[in-house]
C-alpha cells in the first residue's frame, strides 16, 4: 500500500496582483485588437495572485534562453531542498529512506536533471534511482504521483519522492501575441512542491489504482514550439472545453474500481482554469465545494503547472484531511492531451 | 516475471567512415592546436561507420535550434513507428497489448512527447500509460529497462513498450571547438530501437534485479549546455576512466543478487567509447570477448547515446541467443553520472 504523504509546496517571494496583470497587458498591447477579450479572459480565470521568482521588472525582460535556463537552474536550487526537506519531515522520513527521486518540471531544461545535484547536494544515497520528467507539462504533477504508486506496488518496501518544480515565468515570451498566449501570460505562475510516497505506513492519501487516458487527436492543443528564445506555450481554445471527453475516462477508472466517481468524499484536480473545474463540477455530478482546494490554488497562486495537485492536495491536509477510508480522486491534466488519474483512500497512522 | 523481448533497431541511410571523419576534422580545423589529439582520439574509438539523418553536408550546417528540432520530429515521425511495430511483431504482441510507452530520447525535445503521436498514429489504446525521458541521455536505455521492469513487477499481467529514439547528429554544433566536442563529432551516431518487455511469456532476458548508482559528484562530467543554438554537449576528460568507480556497483548488485558479476554468462552494456568497455573487461575480470555486442554498435553505428544497449542486446538475439537460464548483466551509463543496471536470466518460451 502506497501513501501520498502531505506535500509541503513553496511560492516565490515576487507577488503580481491580478489588477497589476490587467494593467500590464493595457500599456503593453494597448493596440492588440483583441485586448478587450483578452482582458475578460484574463478577469474569468479568477487567479488573484502569483507568486514568481523575479520582480515583475526582470520577468518581462527576455535575456535569451541560455541565461532563462540558467535562471532555472539557480533558482531550482536554491529553492528546492528546503521543499523536499519539510516533505520528508512531515512524511517522518529521512534521505536515506527514499528509494527514487521522481521530478517533474516543464519549464525548464537541464541534462543532468536536477536530480543528480540533489542527490549530491542533499546526500540521498547514490543508489537512489531518478525518474526525470520534462515532457507531460501540467499532468506531470498526477504522473508523478502515479509512477511513485506504481514503484511502491512494485517494491512494497521502498519510498518515492516526488519533486514538482515549475517556473513558469520564466517562459514568458514577449513577442507571442496571440489570445492565448495573453491569457497564459495573465494564468500561469511558479512554484514548487514535493512529497513523500511511502510504501507502508504514512497519513494521507493511501493509493489503490490509477490510470491514464489521452484524448484521441489532440496532441497539438496543448505544445511547446522550441525555438532559439526557448520554449512557446502554445494553447488551443478547444481546450477548456475538454473536460467533456475527459469525464467518462474518470467515471471509467472509478468504476473499475467498483466506486461512483461522483459521490467520492474528495477531489484533488489540476486546476487548468476555471472552466476545468467548473465543467468537472457539472460532468462528475459534484457540487462547486468538491474543487476548493484546486479553486484555492488557482485563486491564489495561478496555474502553477504540476505543482497545482500538489498543492491542492496540501490545503486538504491543512484542513485537517479527509475522515478515515474516505475515497478520493486524484487527476492531473496536460499535452497529449493527457489526464494522469488516481483512485486512493484517506488513510490515517497513529 | 518481465522478460525483454529481440529489440528492433534501425539506423539512417547516409553513411559516414572513420576515413572521411578523420579526413573532414582536417579539412574544417587544420589549424587546431590539438587537432592530432582530436585525430588521435577519434582513431582510437574504433567507430569505422555511423549512420545519420541527412547527409554529411546538411549535418554540417547549422540552421538554429527550432529547425533542427523541427527535423528531430520529422525524422523520428518517420523512422520510429517501423521499428516499434517490428519489436511488437518480434515479442508477439499487439499494440493493444501495451500499457505503457516509455521513450527515451535526449537528442530533441517536444513537449508532448513523442508518445502523445505515437498512440494516435499507431492505435495504441488511449489509456497507455506515457513516461518520456529527455535528462538520461545515455544511461536512459538501461532506465528504459529497468522502469519496464518495475512496471511488470507491480502489475504481472502487463506489458511494456519502450523506444530510444537518438539523432545524435542533430547536435552537431560547428561552434565548439574543445578536444572533448573534437571527439564527440567522430564519436557519436544516429539509431532507432525499440523492445517489448512483457510481464507473461516471451523469449529474451527475464528481468530479475535492477539498480542504479550516482557516482558522487560528478554531475557535471557530462552534460548539455542549453543555448539558442540548442544543446551543446560537455564531455569532462575524466568520463572515459569512470568504470573504476562504477565496477563496484555492479560488483555490488550482482552480489546482492548471490551472483558474482565476474562470472556472468553474457554482458549487454553502453558502448559510450572503447575505455569504457577496455575497463569493464578489466575492473570485472572478464575477457573481452563478452562485450563483443556493445562493441559491435560502437564499431558499426558508433555511440548511439539510449539505443546501445537495445541494439548490442539485438546483437545476442542475432547470435541465437543465450542458454536457457544462462545469466546476464546489463547496464546503461550516462549523465549523472549514472549506472542503470540489470540482471536477468535468458528465457526460451516454446
Amino acid at each position: 500500500m502506497a501513501t501520498l504523504c502531505r506535500p509541503a509546496v513553496s511560492v516565490p517571494e515576487h507577488v503580481i496582483t491580478m489588477e497589476e496583470t490587467l494593467q500590464l497587458a493595457r500599456t503593453r498591447h494597448p493596440d492588440h485588437p483583441q485586448l478587450p477579450l483578452a482582458l475578460r479572459l484574463i478577469q474569468n480565470t479568477g487567479v488573484r495572485t502569483r507568486h514568481i521568482v523575479q520582480p515583475i521588472e526582470e520577468t518581462l525582460r527576455h535575456p535569451g534562453f541560455e541565461i532563462r535556463n540558467k535562471l532555472y537552474e539557480s533558482e531550482a536550487k536554491a529553492r528546492v531542498p528546503e521543499v523536499v526537506r519539510r516533505a520528508l519531515d512531515d512524511a517522518e522520513t529521512l534521505t536515506t529512506d527514499i528509494d527514487v527521486i521522481i521530478y517533474v518540471s516543464c519549464t525548464g531544461f537541464m541534462m543532468p536533471s536536477l536530480t543528480a545535484w540533489l542527490i549530491n547536494a542533499m546526500d540521498f544515497s547514490s543508489d537512489t534511482r531518478q525518474i526525470p520528467i520534462a515532457q507531460l507539462g501540467c499532468a506531470a504533477g498526477g504522473a508523478a504521483i502515479n509512477r511513485a504508486h506504481d514503484f511502491c506496488t512494485a517494491y512494497p518496501e521502498k519510498n518515492a519522492l516526488i519533486v514538482a518544480c515549475e517556473f513558469c515565468s520564466l517562459c514568458y515570451q514577449p513577442t507571442d501575441l496571440g489570445v492565448g498566449s495573453l491569457l497564459s501570460n495573465g494564468l500561469f505562475g511558479d512554484g514548487v512542491a514535493a512529497a513523500v510516497v511511502r510504501g507502508r505506513g504514512g497519513t494521507g492519501v493511501s493509493l489503490e489504482r490509477n490510470g491514464s487516458y489521452l484524448i484521441p487527436k489532440t496532441e497539438e492543443w496543448i505544445m511547446y514550439d522550441v525555438r532559439a528564445t526557448g520554449f512557446h506555450f502554445l494553447l488551443d481554445k478547444r481546450v477548456p472545453a475538454t473536460m467533456e471527453p475527459l469525464a467518462p475516462a474518470l467515471h471509467g477508472l472509478a468504476r473499475q474500481h467498483g466506486w461512483n466517481a461522483s459521490e467520492l468524499d474528495f477531489y484533488i484536480v489540476h486546476a487548468g482554469g476555471p472552466r476545468i473545474l467548473d465543467d468537472l463540477s457539472k460532468f462528475l455530478h459534484v457540487p462547486h465545494s468538491a474543487f476548493r482546494f484546486s479553486r484555492a490554488t488557482l485563486t491564489e497562486y495561478g496555474n502553477i503547472a504540476s505543482a497545482v495537485v500538489l498543492d491542492a492536495l496540501r490545503r486538504l491536509f491543512d484542513e485537517g484531511g479527509a475522515g478515515h477510508a474516505a475515497r478520493g480522486l486524484l487527476a492531473g491534466f496536460g499535452p497529449g492531451i493527457t489526464a494522469e488519474m488516481a483512485l486512493g483512500r484517506w488513510q490515517h497512522t497513529t
